[in-house]
């Protein structure tokens, strides 16, 4: 047993590899899992991702992303309906059932975060026959707050199973992101509710660096290098019966400068360190 | 009447004005009164800052601030205990009943947010006999989320009411700052829960501007040039009857390089458009 057998690698964590260098990466880590960005597939289209995915004898954990269900112009509205239900089918054609869903943030010069949550609520009904159908789960996820404006208007767990409790849990589900959960006051118990409910599609860690980078989306950082308590969050996720898949998702400049195999062998040994102890409840 | 009879200017908005300076600008502007920061006090000193503002006709709207009381070393906590009872009587003695309280983020080293919390809530039940003896209320300031880890382990206003609830209201209450609480998806039940608590001690507006600023705490801009919704949030506030002042409390580089008058002039203006019209419910 080497202890990797939940760990993946989100393709994002390694920027400069191809798909396919992704994929072979992790094999010769030893990963069972990857997590596959869309424009990372679309290198190559869905059914040779599919292909390589499956010859190098590794699972697909996720697919990133849909979303950006905000738009008010009926027009845009209609696009990011088409797009998601593309990332369904794509999410299903690559064997995973789990579609990672950003929801976007408020449209330009609007400020009724409100609106914006309604209307992803909307769009969520709309998509939810068609991920059924393709036996793919919507995972929604929160982000953090500081992205409420721009990227999410979904900033907690809570938020994000109220937003799922009208559909079926293998149809709507969330994803728990350390970086993005863990300041929240109400995180244990939103967890063990997301838990109890059987919406807990993905677990995906990475630690919160401070000072916040000069880009926000870049102050993801390699477990241990920040200020997150992966013990006791990931506890928390255990807790709940999570057998999943474990991904890894860095966006960080030093990361992508440093050479592939070594940020796996780094990130194999944090979550070691910090994460596995505690993954078995 | 001028429609300023609420507003006020806090000293961090002028960073460039010395006490003197900001106390007479704000009079000047027919701002009936200011939010003193310590620093700004301590350059006269207590008993001639409160003349100062006393012979300018203007009222202290609050004192910034108390807190960090997250320490675990009993040399540190016997410390910020110290610079808290001097923060109470300081701000008795300008003739204000608002401390502001910054509860401070996690100790170096330490990611154990529960725990911080707790202290917190150990620290403020130390301290509430001595504001109560002063007559002065303890206004816990929940801080974004992006500053959870580093400055205040308390990013809700609801998270702030569960801690000020074992005292009464007027010796511990909460603020409410548009920039760090915007994003809330419980705003409008916390808000509505604070007011029926009688625990607003004191309403700031500012601006949440994108991108965030390198500086993350640099971010905050004048009413109408960022992300807030003031007309929603506002009308919230003024649905619980709180009917004290409207701090304007904006740190951005840009700001702080015009000259006071000026700023002044737009935090006026800005005021008139987006928040007044939204004060009286």
């Amino acid at each position: 047993m080497t202890g990797r057998s939940r760990l993946s690698l989100n393709t994002a964590t390694t920027k400069g590899w191809t798909l396919r260098e992704a994929v072979d990466g992790a094999a010769r880590a030893g990963l069972p899992a990857v997590g596959l960005w869309r424009d990372r597939v679309a290198e190559v289209g869905v059914p040779a991702a599919a292909k390589l995915v499956r010859d190098a004898g590794v699972r697909v954990s996720s697919l990133c992303r849909g979303g950006f269900l905000t738009a008010t112009d009926p027009h845009e509205v209609r696009a990011a309906l088409a797009d998601n239900r593309a990332a369904i089918a794509e999410a299903a054609a690559l064997g995973t059932d789990v579609l990672v869903v950003v929801v976007g943030g408020l449209p330009a010069g609007d400020r009724d975060l409100a609106g914006a949550r309604a209307r992803v609520a909307d769009r969520i009904a709309d998509l939810a026959p068609v991920a059924r159908e393709h036996g793919v789960r919507l995972a929604l996820e929160a982000l953090h707050p500081m992205y409420a404006a721009d990227r999410a208007v979904l900033s907690t767990v809570e938020q994000a199973l109220d937003l799922a409790r009208p559909h079926p849990p293998d149809v709507v589900a969330v994803v728990v992101d350390t970086f993005h959960v863990f300041w929240d006051p109400r995180l244990a118990a939103s967890i063990a509710r997301a838990g109890s409910e059987g919406r807990i599609a993905a677990y995906q860690v990475c630690d919160f660096l401070l000072p916040i980078a000069p880009d926000p989306l870049l102050s993801r950082g390699m477990m241990g290098d920040g200020v997150i308590d992966f013990a006791a969050l990931t506890r928390l996720v255990a807790a709940t019966g999570y057998a999943g898949d474990v991904e890894v998702e860095i966006f960080n400049a030093d990361v992508w400068a440093t050479p592939g195999d070594e940020v796996l062998a780094t990130m194999t040994a944090r979550y070691r360190d910090h994460v596995l102890p505690h993954l078995d409840g």
